[in-house]
């Protein structure tokens, strides 16, 4: 029987099951992560974050004494980085006494990322450099039954993006009346071949955006830690703002970014809403 | 802040948090509920099983030593029975030790009912008095495209259901075909006024019988336990049997129903899949 201690939280409620795992000795497969992301079978969650010394990840090279963001999607699959998900992991560290604060450095597949927890809770996170290419593809989507289609920005946030700027609330609110439950398409159709999430944007101030995305592979999600960054960058470019914090509201909350000199800063919360034991199902094969 | 002891566990995809509350301290108000089952701000589930001595539940007329049922539903109402809830909730009680087995009394909104462990593993539930009423409404839903009507029989469980016996399986499938995403219409339309948990059933053997199910409230569940009772007495009154004991094929498992002298019970499995502490976040008004 395998009992594993977890615990569960969530960033603007993109949620994720936690596993401390210091010496590397879990090594959870492909079923085990789906199952404990499995909302009714197991835990839940929209991801694994497992906390491992870097010393046990074979292709890290840097300094061993880190954590590792060991991060999985609820299919299974291994994923890189994660906005939401690694302030929820430093809050977990910071709260479990696994690491020092105000300041974790992090090591992720993406590289190294430091996260600084701030006085009033929230968790500032370096989010590498942003790349824009403003009207790179014309995005479309059926708003109230009709299709429309708009110019887009696409972000390079180590991941792709492409950010329709609506521009101000209009009534009735296109935001609210966009439907997300298919992808939007874009063309050229061959300026994303491994896809790409999409955000559409309402301008709310000055610095200030609301924003709904789609995320490839998972559809239209509550909150995507690198799809505020990618908005706001958007918006800098259109406005020819090369720096300053811009306020990003999300169906699952609101987060701040900041961008200087070609680099961006998250900052948002981090809920830890539970601690416990798991009980994993036998593997279906013997090891 | 509060931070409660709780269990997370499901009878066939049907899954509960579960709370342990001898005394009846706890007190958790809709907020409470609904935070608790929110599958992304709290913990996730269908519903909320509290266990309370039964002295400390006003409306309990019987035996105060017993544990009492207190089930919620995720949106934050009250409601009376689960067969699947109650499985998982004597389950908690007996790996607890907070009962002895391998029978288990239990106090419910709904009256007493006994769990009784099985030496495979599984429980066996009371499900009480079952009444049945043949071709007592026409049910329509769409298959493929097309809105197609049945016939139906309607069964009382303690809650109503319309029970649309399809027949052996055909191809391609009607009942993989449905379209559940809406509520099943039914005529005449003032027969439920309350509205209708709605079974499709096809007949895979002489008493084996594989359902989907909307419930209202709820749309299309993976299990209802009642609902499993209900198919299986419309089964038996279609084909003129009294008693005996009926295999029923959920989306999420499988169960057993057993009628005798217009009572019924369900044996299925029950699964506790977690357990730790979880921090409520602060009530919206003061106490």
């Amino acid at each position: 029987m395998r009992s594993w201690t977890f615990a569960k939280g969530h960033g603007t409620l993109n949620d994720f099951v936690l596993l401390v795992d210091r010496h590397g000795l879990l090594d959870p497969d492909e079923d085990d992560v789906r199952w404990l992301c499995d909302r009714r079978a197991g835990i839940g969650g929209d991801g694994l974050l497992r906390a491992v010394k870097a010393e046990h990840v074979p292709s890290w090279e840097g300094d061993g004494s880190l954590w590792f963001m060991d991060y999985r999607n609820a299919d299974g699959s291994v994923a890189e980085m994660c906005g939401n998900g690694i302030r929820v992991f430093a809050r977990h560290l910071l709260d479990s006494g696994l690491a020092d604060g105000p300041e974790v450095q992090v090591a992720t597949r993406s590289g190294l990322r430091t996260v600084a927890a701030q006085p009033d809770g929230r968790l500032r996170v370096s989010m590498g450099p942003v790349r824009t290419t403003p009207d790179a593809v014309q995005v479309s989507a059926p708003v109230a039954g009709e299709r429309r289609s708009w110019p887009a920005t696409a972000v390079d946030v180590g991941n792709p993006h492409a950010v329709v700027l609506l521009g101000a609330p209009a009534t009735p609110d296109v935001l609210d009346a966009l439907d997300l439950s298919a992808a939007p398409s874009w063309v050229p159709a061959d300026h994303f071949p491994s896809g790409v999430n999409v955000e559409f944007v309402t301008v709310l101030g000055e610095r200030h955006l609301r924003m709904r995305v789609h995320e490839r592979g998972s559809g239209e999600t509550l909150s995507c830690g690198t799809g505020t960054v990618a908005v706001a960058a958007a918006h800098a470019a259109r406005v020819g703002a090369g720096s300053g914090t811009w306020r990003v509201d999300v169906r699952g909350g609101t987060v701040e970014v900041e961008l200087a000199d070609g680099e961006a800063w998250m900052t948002g919360p981090a809920e830890l809403v539970a601690h416990g034991e798991v009980v994993l199902p036998d593997r279906r094969t013997a090891a």
